[in-house]
């Protein structure tokens, strides 16, 4: 199964602050390997993401500061595949977008914006592709969670998470959990 | 097609502002009619949901300041479903949830919490169904968008807007608006 790490491009510290967490939040619990947000430093977010890391397990590594055109070219340098997050990109369902996705067979790494992105990120130079959940106004956090949902087929729902402190059992009324922070 | 509306409870003025905003275009861009901010007045959300669904085409509704209980208890003497969005119920991909909740055929207010939620949340005077998009720490928005989309299996990412003054054509590359605000 090829990997998949989320680029997070925009960041403005106060305003994005919790949606950046739930972005990390969701490609952790969706099956993404990482999260890289690109150009700023948010000390308090990577701390509290390797807490929930550490307290429900991992692997899932939170990195910051790393200027987005360097964190792309990097990962296009070992032959991997960028995937633009955009609602201006193909549709997933119309098109066939998906299909060519899958059949690179290769690593992505997903870009998901905040605020207007760089032209660039629609170029050849950087995506691979654009893709759109839906051709309307969204949420970063809802395309992310849908396509990671859609590549792993569900498969990530149901794995355990390594040295986990903690795990959730499944109940059809309240709450269980085993373990301890 | 049964009709979802989403129930999102718990909203904090200023921290959770731009969350709820999130949730609401995921519900709307994944094809809900409508969302229903329980117990509390967000005019500003309001105002931004409204614009979005005048420019982008509807229906969708927003309401708020209902009490959550009136809420849920109006929607249930119908005689339809509530289902509950929570790490800690049914995993919709290890147990069969997700079918009994389809077999019912019935109108959905799928309940998504934000702090943590009243104990009641989870008895079935409130919800018929506990359901876990994965059993780990997430986010509210993620959950959302990947319930909608099981459900409503894609169909609604095609779907024309009514009454929409712009309409993006999806590109491999760059954006394309038609249409004015």
């Amino acid at each position: 199964m090829p990997e998949i790490v989320v680029l997070r491009w925009g960041h403005r510290p106060q305003r994005d602050a919790r949606l950046t967490t739930h972005v990390a939040l969701t490609a952790r619990a969706l099956g993404a390997s990482g999260l890289v947000l690109t150009d700023i430093e948010a000390k308090e977010i990577k701390e509290n993401i390797e807490k929930v890391t550490k307290d429900w397990g991992g692997p899932f590594f939170f990195e910051m500061g790393t200027p987005w055109k360097k964190a792309v070219r990097d990962w296009k340098a070992k032959g991997r595949i960028v995937v633009h997050l955009t609602a201006y990109g193909e549709n997933i369902e119309t098109s066939d977008v998906f299909q060519r996705i899958k059949a690179c067979g290769k690593d992505i790494l997903i870009i998901v914006g905040s605020q207007k992105v760089p032209k660039e990120f629609f170029s050849e130079d950087i995506s691979d592709f654009n893709v759109a959940i839906g051709n309307q106004p969204h949420s970063e956090c809802a395309s992310l969670a849908v396509f990671l949902d859609r590549f792993f087929e569900g498969k990530k729902l149901t794995k355990s998470f390594e040295s986990a402190k903690m795990r959730i059992i499944p109940q059809k009324r309240g709450k269980k959990i085993v373990g301890n922070r």
